[in-house]
C-alpha cells in the first residue's frame, strides 16, 4: 500500500508514522522544514517565548516573597531567540529521525496532484519528481489571514510568523485580534516590557472559551498595563512620523492607537491553492477541503486532515485526524472521540477547556448544573503564589453527566486531561467525586468544582 | 444528630464540614491548631519549602539558557520561614472560617472518651468540658516514629517536625530513611546548599513507588551531590567534637557519616494513647484503631479516620475516609473508590503513582502489558527544560484495563488525575488512546505511554 502525504506538519507527520506502523509505504512531500506551522511557527516557538516570559514574571513578582534574593532579572532577547531556534531544530530533527526509523520517505519540494494516483513534486532547484500512490492525504495546513485593510502592507505590520522572530522587543505593539494567538503574544511582549494594546472585534478576548475562565486572564492583562478594546473594529492603518497608527471604530466612537509594530492575529485560513485540487475535482468550501468523518474527500482514495480541511485548527486535532485517515485507509476502524478536543491558551494563568461551555450547553437545550471553584482557595496555588483562575464543571442537571470542564490557573493546560477523559467515558459528577484527588495539588480544585455542582464543596465558604 | 470529632486535621475537619452540610450538629476537639499535621507540620509547610527550593534551582540552572540575565540568586531562609508560617496561618484561618460558616463548634483541648456517648475535654488552662454525642469520629492522626537507637536523643537529632523550622540551613545533614518525607527534605536542604546524605534500609529510596519512576529522582539527587546509601542499617548515633556521627552497617561493611543535623524520617505511627480507647474497649492493632470499610470501630457509634486507623497515611485519604465515615453515619451510601489513591512526592522531578505498580500487578498474577514514554521526548518538557522523568501505564494484557499509572517529571502530581479517573471508571488503554490530548502539553506523554502499551507511540524511535 503506497500512501503519499502532502505536508509534514502535525497532521502529516503523525499520519506518516502511523501509516508506517501499519505497514504502508509512505512518502511525505514538504516544501519547508518538517513539523509544519506547529513546530516551526506556532505551538512550539510561542511556548518557548511564553515560558521565558512566565519565568521572568515569576522571578520579578515572587522571588522576594518566597525567600529568594535576586539582584536584577532582565530579558536577553538574543539568547531567547537562539534558544527558540534550538528547541525548534531539536524537535524537527526528532521528526526527521522518526521518519528514518519508520522508513518514511521525505521529498523536499512543492507537490501538486496530476492525477488521482500521482503527485508531481517541484524541488527548489526546479527539478521534478513524480510520486505514485494508492492513497493520498492532504495535510497542507493554514496561514495567517491578512484582511484587505488600508495600510495593511505598511512596514511594521506583521503576522504571528514575523512576531516570533523580531530583532528587538518593540517599544509598543497594537495587536489586532485578541484570540488565542493575540493573547499569547500579548502575554509575551507585555511581560517583556512592550506597551501592548489589544483591539478585538468581539465582546471579549479569547471569545471561543468560557467567559468565566477568561476573566482572570483579562484582569491580569489589565493589571499589568495591557490595554484591551473589545467590540472595536479596525478601520485602517496609517503612518505617523516614527510609528504606525491603528484607526478604530466602536460604539464609543473613533479611536486611534500608535505603536511601533502592529500584529495582525485575526485568524488563519487553509492552504489549498496551486496543488491541482480543482483540476482533480476535489470539493472545497471557502478554500477548505471538504471531508467526511473519516477525513475522506469526494475522491475516495484522497483524504485531507488538519487545518486545510476547515475543521478545528489545532495541532492535536490535526494529529488525531491524521490517525483517523490512516486507520480508515488501513481498515483499522479508528475511534478517536472528537468531543474530547481540549482548547488551551498558554498564558499566565493558563486557560483550558474541553466539551461544552456553559453557554453552549444552554444553547443546546441542556438543563445544566455548574460547579465553580475559585483557585485562590487552593492550597497548592497559594504555595506557588499563582492564585488567579477558576475551575468550572458543566454537567447535565438531570443525569449528572459531565458536559464540559473549563479552567484557568496553574497547570490548567495539563489538568484538562481529567475533563477530556471524563467526557470520553461519559462520566458523571458522582464519578469524579468518588475519585480521590491528591493533596496538596492543583487537581484538588477539580474535585472541589465537581462537589460544587451539588453545593457540597468542602472548602468554599457558604 | 450530634457528632463529635476528635482532631481537626484533614480527616477531622473535612468530616466536620461534610457532616454539617448533611445537617448534623458537629463539635471538633483539637488541642493544637486546626489543620493537623498536614497544614501545620506536613504537606503544606514542606511544599512551601520545596517550591522555593525548586524555584531557586530553576533560576540558577536555567535562567541563562532561557534568556534571562540574573546576577545572583541566594536563599533568604528567614523570609522563607516567615512565608511558610504565613501560608500555614492563612490556610488554618481558612479552616476556622469554614467552621464558623458551617456552624461547626470547635473546642480547644485534649479529648478522651469517658463513655460511649461522652468525651471529656481538658483545656490547656486545666478547665474541663464534657461533649455529648450520638456518633464520634476519632481523627487523631499520627506522629513521627522515633526508634530506640543509641544516641537518638542527642541534640541535633530531629524529626520532620523540627526540620521544618530550623534556625539556619545546616551545613550537613544525614537523613535516616529515604521514603517520601526523607526525599522531600533531601530535595529542600540539598538544593539550599546543605551537604545531604541519605541512609536507607531498603534497596531503594521511595521504595513504595514504581522503581522506574524513582530512578530519575535518584539520578538527579546523585548528580546534585546528595549521597545515597541503600540496604544500609543505622546502628547508632554518636557525637564528634562539633557534629553528630551516624554509624551504619551494610553488606559492604560498617560506615560512619558525620553531619551537623540528623533527620529521623523512618515513618509515622498512629496517635491513639490517653484518650480512653482501652477503657471503652475499642479494638486497636499495634496502636492503630481497627475499622471496617465504613471506618466504623467495634463500638458501632464510634468511627476512626485518617492516620490513626493504620491505613494509608496520606492527607487526601484521611479526608476521603472522613467523608465515608460521615456519609455512613448519615445513611448517604458513600462510594469513594480507594483504588484511586494517588501517591505523590513533591520533589523536582515530581513523582506520582496510582493503582498497581508493575511489580504489584505481576505479584497479583496479572498478565500485564506496560507502556513507557520517556519525558525527554516531550516537547513541553523540553521547553520548560525539565526533561527528567518517565510515564508508565500498567495495563491488563488480556482486557487492556488500566491497572496503574506511574510518572515522574513535570506536573506529575497533577497529571496523575488521568490515571485515577481511568481506574475509577475501569477504563482501557483504547479509551485513553481515543481521548485527544492537547499539544504542546506534558499530558501528551500520557497519551504516548498508552500508545506504547501496544508499541504504537508516535514519537518513540523504533
Amino acid at each position: 500500500m503506497k500512501i503519499a502525504i502532502l505536508g509534514g506538519g502535525p497532521g502529516g507527520y503523525v499520519a506518516a508514522i502511523r501509516a508506517a506502523q501499519l505497514g504502508a509505504e509512505v512518502t511525505v512531500i514538504e516544501k519547508e522544514r518538517l513539523g509544519g506551522t506547529c513546530l516551526n511557527k506556532g505551538c512550539i516557538p510561542t511556548k518557548v517565548l511564553l515560558h521565558t516570559a512566565e519565568q521572568l514574571e515569576t522571578i520579578k513578582k515572587d522571588s522576594r516573597e518566597i525567600g529568594i534574593d535576586v539582584s536584577d532579572a532582565t530579558i536577553n532577547w538574543k539568547q531567547l531567540q537562539k534558544r527558540k531556534e534550538k528547541v525548534v531544530r531539536k524537535l524537527v530533527a526528532g521528526v526527521e529521525n522518526l521518519f528514518k526509523n519508520n522508513n518514511v520517505t521525505k521529498i523536499s519540494g512543492e507537490g501538486s496532484f496530476i492525477s488521482k494516483n500521482q503527485i508531481l513534486v517541484k524541488a527548489a532547484d526546479g527539478s521534478t519528481v513524480t510520486v505514485d500512490f494508492d492513497y493520498a492525504i492532504i495535510a497542507t495546513g493554514s496561514k495567517p489571514v491578512i484582511i484587505p485593510l488600508p495600510g495593511v502592507d505598511l512596514p511594521g505590520v506583521i503576522t504571528s510568523d514575523e512576531a516570533l522572530s523580531l530583532q528587538e522587543i518593540p517599544k509598543s505593539m497594537v495587536i489586532i485580534g485578541g484570540g488565542v494567538i493575540g493573547a499569547e503574544f500579548a502575554e509575551v511582549y507585555g511581560t517583556l516590557g512592550c506597551k501592548v494594546t489589544i483591539v478585538e472585534m468581539l465582546p471579549d478576548i479569547v471569545a471561543n472559551m468560557d467567559g468565566d475562565i477568561v476573566k482572570p486572564l483579562r484582569d491580569k492583562f489589565i493589571k499589568s498595563g495591557i490595554e484591551i478594546y473589545t467590540d472595536t473594529r479596525v478601520v485602517s492603518i496609517s503612518k505617523s512620523a516614527e510609528n504606525l497608527i491603528v484607526n478604530t471604530s466602536s460604539k464609543n466612537g473613533d479611536k486611534s492607537f500608535e505603536a511601533e509594530k502592529v500584529l495582525l492575529s485575526i485568524g488563519r485560513k487553509p492552504v489549498t491553492g496551486n496543488m491541482g485540487l480543482e483540476e482533480l475535482g476535489i470539493n472545497t468550501v471557502k478554500g477548505a477541503v471538504s471531508v467526511n468523518k473519516f477525513m475522506q474527500t469526494n475522491i475516495e482514495n484522497i483524504y485531507a486532515v488538519g487545518d486545510c480541511n476547515g475543521g478545528v485548527m489545532l495541532a492535536h486535532v490535526a494529529s488525531a485526524e491524521g490517525i483517523v485517515a490512516v486507520e480508515s485507509i488501513m481498515n483499522k476502524h479508528p475511534d478517536i472521540d472528537f468531543k474530547t478536543i481540549p482548547y488551551c491558551v498558554y498564558t499566565h494563568p493558563e486557560l483550558a477547556g474541553v466539551g461544552l461551555t456553559e453557554e453552549q450547553a444552554r444553547n443546546k437545550g441542556y438543563d445544566i448544573k455548574t460547579g465553580v471553584f475559585p483557585m485562590y482557595i487552593n492550597g497548592k496555588a497559594m504555595i506557588e503564589a499563582q492564585t488567579e483562575g477558576i475551575v468550572k464543571y458543566v454537567a447535565d442537571g438531570t443525569t449528572g453527566e459531565i458536559l464540559g470542564l473549563h479552567m484557568s490557573g496553574l497547570r490548567a493546560t495539563d489538568l484538562i486531561v481529567e475533563g477530556a477523559l471524563a467526557i470520553r467515558l461519559e462520566a458523571t459528577v458522582e464519578e469524579i467525586i468518588s475519585t480521590i484527588h491528591a493533596h496538596p495539588t492543583v487537581g484538588e480544585s477539580l474535585l472541589e468544582a465537581a462537589h460544587a455542582v451539588y453545593g457540597n464543596a468542602i472548602h468554599i465558604p457558604k
